[in-house]
């Protein structure tokens, strides 16, 4: 890493590090040590940006949801509202490399964050943003009247999330099983089915 | 542990030890000591039961897979196709302690499985099996014509299989949101919309 570089992109590039060693050894060789060694810099160097271990982690592991909230606020606009939908669901789910990465450290955290409390205070804030994108999709349909005028919003919401979430599991621990072209077409086919049986259909 | 029990019953009893070391500390503290002691036995007498401990996570991730599948081959059978592909689904989803303590085990061991070959495998040979599953239960469905004729059964046990796993996930994570009752009403919807447009319907 060069030097004199700002704090919040040094920070960024040290959590990038955490990603790499996540990715590579697992979670639990992330430790400040290997991370620093990661990153080029002495521990010293790190403990000027993270004061602890855990500290970095946790910056690690909002970076997921960051990245995610900016793709979300940078989809096109679309008039149609089925395709609009379509556009922010697809960007919550693994469908590239990058977002390959994220899913994976993604799901590192997850397995941890039982036994950790920040990193599960994090992660339900996480699921509880992504609840809310679940909720915003169907009410783009419901408010366009492309879905039954009796569809219970939040129940629809909880089960888009199972699908969102149950896809990005799968796309990392079977990726050939799962490619992108089958997430992609459960999500059309599940767009599809909640349409079916709407009075404007 | 009493001295003088079956082999393979002591092996169940370190497995389980395992579980406790996952649920209560994480899988990063489950080394070959940490389990001994939880096990009241020593090093040696553990490693008598398994070599290395690669061997007894393997071991201990397993028995997910085989309590899944001893709860499957004891569902009650049902005249109903519906209420067959219910209780089937319903077994393969956290409604109790006991199943949620093997989908926390479970998720502990995703994160971890993607940087150790051999959990990897295991991971993928019982994805594969709940695949199987979702399989079993849509055809439940359309061998007595209760989903339209030109449903998609692969794509639907893709979607369905997301369903249960991501379901799993948020009753580990969010239990506060994703209580029993929620995931059984999300399991019902779900069957709902696929039996939605059959004909005999």
């Amino acid at each position: 890493m060069p030097r004199n570089v700002d704090p919040e992109q040094r920070r960024a590039e040290l959590a990038q590090a955490v990603w790499t060693v996540i990715r590579r050894d697992g979670l639990q060789r992330a430790s400040v040590r290997n991370v620093a060694r990661e990153a080029g810099l002495s521990m010293g160097s790190l403990r000027h940006y993270f004061a602890t271990q855990a500290e970095l982690l946790c910056f690690a592991m909002q970076l997921v949801g960051e990245r995610a909230r900016a793709r979300v606020r940078a989809v096109e606009p679309a008039d149609d509202p089925r395709e609009a939908a379509e556009r922010l669901l697809l960007e919550l789910v693994p469908l590239d490399d990058e977002r390959r990465a994220e899913a994976e450290v993604w799901l590192a955290f997850t397995g941890h964050a039982l036994v950790d409390p920040d990193q599960r205070a994090i992660h339900q804030r996480i699921h509880d943003e992504l609840h809310g994108a679940c909720v915003t999709a169907i009410t783009l349909l419901a408010d366009a009247g492309l879905v039954p005028g009796d569809l219970d919003v939040g129940l629809e919401a909880a089960r888009l999330q199972a699908v969102l979430d149950g896809l990005a599991v799968h796309a990392v621990m079977r990726p050939e099983r799962v490619p992108p072209a089958r997430i992609t077409a459960v999500i059309a086919r599940h767009l599809d089915s909640l349409q079916a049986g709407a009075t404007s259909a």
